[in-house]
């Protein structure tokens, strides 16, 4: 610990535990993206706001940039420190500190896993309902900086939607406690909106008080084979008419091969280029039948070929694995991510240009669909072949992604729907966001972060 | 019309129509408080986008203050022009533009009434839950401004989570198409949920792109008669618990004789000191008898003194005029209006506190109280003797609000729940956001205002 201006912290911040071990810097500097060199000045992890505020204002003397870390599970590499910037990890700021009975409330330090917030929920008989795959090592304070969505958002929405109060240190060092968990709020501008989903570059989350919810009802899962891509709105449409969606999710073949080849059970005898995996409410007569209707109907018109629906929780959980596998089941191919979004009425044409731009741009590449079809929302996962470079198989991607962006500005949708920018689609966000939009992003950042410290270079440069 | 600046915009905009008239310019210079008196330069009233960023482009160059105009419903002086401002009225604007029925969303014009904006949501099997008794003259521009909330906030939120899309003509003329009706957008700052609630302080709201929900459930409204205030969260509870609550308002004996005077019919033989109306799904005998065990836990109790229970949809609108009548009936007694708000947690102590506080503080005045209990949402109605000047009485509220600022602020609370600061509650705004937020809020505003032209002294100075 040579560097003169960790020094410095260690007097401002005396109990401050600080890392500069190479494996701790490795560790902490990246995410699951790989595609940069973690090269932190230091890792910090502060126990308390007061810890975070003393690094903020020691950075704003050293004009040291700051990168915020939570579980570092995220794909756009938002939380990567390749630029000799102090990580401030927020794993030790990860407790419950409070649940109200009246308020239904969980107020949470930022590095709490998202699994163990559910947990928390569960205790007191209630339910947190942002869930996706990550969920055992993603950190809310993570999910707050991306507006999470996963895999509930058709019928519980994003992570902004239960977020009633957020404790921010901002980029100078201030502590804004924001709407301190009111229902009903009207006294000028919502900052806690501006918070989330702004990737840490207006400041760090330290605390925040999450809204939950009475438990889903019973539910049933169902897993669809689909013959072609085209029925796949259709099918979607049957089953929203008839039943109370929590979750409506594809994926396929492709999708499928790996996760069965990580282990996971063959659900039909037969392989179909596509399956849906849906899970909606039951509990009394009426909402059984009107499943059998909406999977009878789609049967009839040829939009499904073949169903299983689960019998047991053990089932449904092995139904769910077959789509929550799937970014696990890929990670040793290092695939390049695409995580897209159009308005759902926009899909059917966005899909079909999407799959012609994909069938002709990657010839030679293996690319994995799956996504949220409920949501607008797509995964377009492109696979390594071996025998090409690390370099080269990004470079090739990112021709294609300049693609993408053009046919998502032509559908009005969104080159990130979910992941964030970060670093990752940083050069696509003119595809989303107009100029002027930028700019007053950019005005709204010097407001909050005089001096540009608080992850400089995400997002936008 | 000899003021050249307006020949100024006559040449801009040459079908721009303006209005000059003494009485046009009384009309929408005032809101519904009547405390200001209007003298706005003149009113403006675009059919188009095009016209309204032609309005802010001149509005720049002649350095001319402008104030966005709806339904002028408003409680808090937010669209009052008493300084010589240009009113821009978007009462022209007030068309369904699109629906889209797999998006599930309304897009329209900002000048259109929330009635109108219900009976198109109706006309498509589909409901726009945000709902108030202003609904038939309050715009949803004006709605989005104050993100508005209402009586079914407990069950469906406010505004702000309704509104997937929305332009937005900045300070600078600049138009904003912000989150384009999409449900998963990751993409940095989310400028649509800046915008909501910001009361015109930022820019113009110009077209808005509605979520629409399915139909509520069957209902059933029951009144309860209360004998003392400080069972009221308790009764709160025991229907919460039990019931999927879509509406649970409170009011004293006060507020329903005001009622009962303008016509509406007595509810219970005996008067009883206060009052709850709740509405709550039924459907099935397990809901209705779930209605009734709340009831008689709470009558075993003593919670409860007396209730009723609507058998028809005619006898659910005679009650709910019971509640949604106060305001109208208050009207001539120029009230002085209180809207706070405190988490549903610290209700109980705050509703002792405000109560001893009032009770001192207003010997010789009559308050009345309302409220969304649910929400932890209280309405305090201040009423004018005849013998007392419009001036001493607003001198002499201003001090107790004082006071009730200083509680509010004890208890974590808001000196506006739904109505917004405007003029009214400006001067109380250090009571609910701290100065650093404040400080933020001005360096944002100078970001899309930079010449300071929205609304100025609206929300702060």
């Amino acid at each position: 610990m040579t560097d003169p201006r960790l020094e410095g912290l260690r007097r401002d911040a005396p109990d401050l535990r600080l890392k500069t071990d190479a494996a701790d810097l490795e560790h902490y500097g990246r995410d699951w993206t790989r595609r940069w060199t973690p090269a932190p000045l230091a890792i910090a992890l502060p126990a308390s706001i007061e810890e975070v505020q003393a690094i903020v204002r020691w950075a704003n003397v050293h004009r040291v940039a700051l990168v915020p870390s939570g579980g570092r599970t995220g794909l756009s590499g938002g939380a990567v420190a390749a630029q000799g910037e102090l990580v401030i990890s927020l794993e030790r700021m990860n407790r419950v500190l409070a649940f109200d009975p009246a308020d239904r409330t969980l107020t949470v330090q930022p590095g709490i896993a998202l699994e163990a917030v559910h947990n928390a929920a569960r205790e007191h008989g209630l339910t947190y309902p942002v869930d996706f795959a990550a969920r055992g090592s993603c950190s809310i304070g993570g999910n707050i900086a991306t507006n999470a969505g996963g895999i509930r958002v058709i019928r519980y929405g994003n992570t902004r939607e239960w977020i009633t109060g957020l404790k921010l240190v901002t980029g100078s060092g201030e502590l804004l406690d924001l709407n301190r968990g009111l229902v009903k709020n009207s006294s000028g501008y919502d900052l806690r909106h501006l918070a989330i989903g702004s990737e840490g570059t207006l400041g760090v989350v330290v605390e925040a008080t999450l809204r939950l919810t009475d438990p889903p009802p019973p539910t049933n899962v169902m897993l669809l084979a689909l013959p072609s891509f085209d029925v796949l709105m259709k099918v979607f449409t049957a089953f929203r008419e008839r039943l109370q969606l929590e979750a409506f999710e594809f994926f396929t073949d492709h999708a499928l091969r790996h996760v069965l080849a990580h282990g996971a059970q063959a659900p039909f005898e037969q392989t179909h280029p596509y399956y849906v995996v849906t899970e909606f409410a039951i509990g009394d007569e009426a909402r059984e039948a009107a499943a059998m209707a909406a999977f009878e109907d789609c049967m009839e018109h040829g939009w499904v070929s073949d169903g299983v629906i689960s019998q047991s929780d053990a089932q449904a959980a092995q139904l769910w694995r077959l789509r929550e596998g799937i970014s696990e089941s890929l990670a040793p191919r290092k695939p390049y991510k695409n995580d897209v979004s159009v308005r759902i009425s926009a899909m059917p044409a966005f899909l079909e240009e999407t799959q012609a731009l994909l069938g002709g741009a990657y010839p030679h590449f293996e690319v994995v669909w799956f996504g949220h079809i409920g949501d607008g929302n797509l995964h377009i996962n492109v696979l390594k072949p071996e025998d090409v470079s690390d370099a080269d198989f990004v470079a090739q991607c990112e021709q294609v992604t300049k693609l993408l962006a053009a046919s998502l500005q032509r559908h009005g949708g969104s080159i990130s729907a979910e992941h964030g920018i970060g670093l990752v689609k940083k050069a696509y966000l003119g595809s989303t966001r107009s100029a002027a939009e930028i700019a007053v992003m950019r005005g709204i950042k010097q407001v909050l972060d005089p001096n540009g410290l608080m992850n400089p270079g995400k997002l936008f440069d």
